[in-house]
């Protein structure tokens, strides 16, 4: 975790205590033997990334939901954030994105071939990592989330500049290339670690809708900015035809955007400014928020019935806010 | 397995007898359900793909090395064939292949973005099949064969054009890139099916040794065509940069040759034909043949101390020995 961590997720960290931040060091030193012990290429193109860190959420639920634990839990957080890797070094050549978390990515250093390639050793090693656990049931959480995330992305595809996306659908995808994931991390957590068998489903519950409300927030921030606490222009979901939330929202309420071509509506930055500022005067960025706060508390109330010390409940409830409290 | 496939894999199927048959019926039926089965993205994109065929070399593989056997041997099979197919898909993307077995690939089809979340989604379910086995142990076996292979592309892209690359490196990537899956199909088989134990180590170095003939024979035909056979131009190889042996011997033979920078020398499939014969006059390409020839011996050598019954000992020798009697 980087000493620039979010103050939400400080506060996660202190109240998870000394064995969460012991877990969390051990995950961090693993994922530098990862990047180190597969070749100069890999080491090249990796260990950058995967030393840059970001926010290590996924880590952190298999921790929370799992507990005070061994290599198990450790192999599982390595594997989730290899996962999450492999799917941002993939997205970024897609994207043909020059920067992540301010380094150039493997895209813009190495080229789409070698982006490819090392999305596909990430990918590897999140299932050679968790085999370790011997735990079956484990490597087919994982895989379901992993099938769930390129599904997710040939759904985004499918429906890009599409003028007939529905909140439901919108859900769903977000279930796939996001919540999917979330869910798979407290999973095993539970699997792995102290959880009582039947805590499994609620705490996956868990994952999933902080999962709905961090993709949310994600797609409300594209629109609303500010581009100086992002870090990227606004509207580049538009400008990608990427359907989201807020534009779903807006065009129901705003019958002249509802009838307007995305597709010659933007073409290029400012034109996707302007269209954001018209999703915003359409009230659609509160409504939308509102929706992220909705699984938010749906999140908290899942965690009800499961039985957990009180600081990790502290922890996850706060990790649970602060989806809908950040910029990035 | 299609009614097309070349005569000495027909024999092979011979030699496996009904057994083999069955389970091969099965893995299709099983690949089928795959393609069909997670959402109508991937049925667009893939269902061509899997059903197209090919050889269904390393299910084969499986059944052979693993005996008469249940669903786990399937799912193995299953498993490893996805896992090529997830390669061949992010391979023609990285390529912009336009065709593969006479068919669109899927990069063709549904361009670049769709093919790389095709080729995720394909990994995925493939570790999603073995899963299903409960052996973790396979798991470790594929995601090692899965590394190796996103290394083996990693590697050729960073000997591009070397004017330094050696046998022994060469071998190191097609060791990566191809023996190791063909090893990991002979491990999972071993693994899952009734071999001894101690055979598995066996297997997997057949296996080995014929995925380093397989792969020495594959850059013999780039250069020696005819293309009428093989279906693509002579040269391919060169024109992408990637150093192989026969180049590698010719180079050693014709010091004119060796001094020439490849990339001034091949910008086109004219300039790339001229030096594929300059390589074949060298002899280098009956040198590269008889080290293809020497790995199918030492395959067969591998299976003396195994205990197989005859019938499949006598597949695997006509499978070893098709590695390097055969255009495709």
């Amino acid at each position: 975790m980087s000493a620039a961590a979010p103050a939400q997720l400080v506060r996660v960290l202190e109240a998870g205590g000394p064995g969460l931040s012991r877990q969390l060091h051990r995950t961090e030193a693993r994922l530098a033997e990862v990047a180190e012990g597969h070749g100069a290429e890999l080491g090249r193109h990796a260990a950058g990334t995967l030393a840059a860190g970001g926010k290590r959420l996924r880590p952190v639920l298999v921790f929370l939901c799992g507990g005070e634990g061994d290599s198990a839990l450790v192999a599982a957080a390595v594997a989730v954030e290899l996962l999450h890797m492999a799917t941002l070094v993939h997205d970024d050549v897609l994207d043909r994105a020059a920067l992540r978390r301010g380094r150039p990515t493997v895209f813009a250093a190495g080229g789409r071939n070698a982006a490819t390639a090392t999305g596909d050793l990430l990918f590897s090693r999140a299932f050679a990592e968790l085999a370790s656990t011997n735990s079956a049931e484990a490597v087919s959480a994982l895989s379901g989330a992993s099938s769930a995330l390129a599904r997710g992305e040939l759904v985004q595809r499918a429906d890009a500049w599409s003028d007939s996306v529905t909140e439901e659908r919108y859900l769903e995808r977000c279930e796939l290339k996001t919540a999917s994931l979330f869910a798979s991390a407290c999973r095993l957590g539970a699997l792995l670690g102290d959880a009582a068998p039947e805590a499994a489903a609620a705490l996956a519950g868990f994952g999933s809708r902080i999962g709905l409300a961090f993709q949310i927030l994600d797609d409300v921030l594209d629109v609303s900015g500010p581009s100086e606490r992002t870090g990227k222009h606004r509207g580049t979901d538009l400008l990608d035809g990427t359907v989201t939330l807020p534009l779903i929202i807006a065009r129901r309420r705003d019958p002249a955007l509802a009838a307007m071509d995305l597709r010659e509506l933007v073409s290029e930055p400012a034109q996707a400014e302007a269209v954001c500022d018209r999703i915003a005067m359409a009230g659609a960025l509160g409504e939308a928020r509102k929706q992220a706060l909705h699984h938010v508390a749906a999140a908290k109330a899942a965690l009800g019935d499961v039985r957990l010390p009180e600081n990790r409940r502290r922890a996850l409830d706060l990790l649970a806010d602060g989806m809908v409290e950040r910029y990035a």
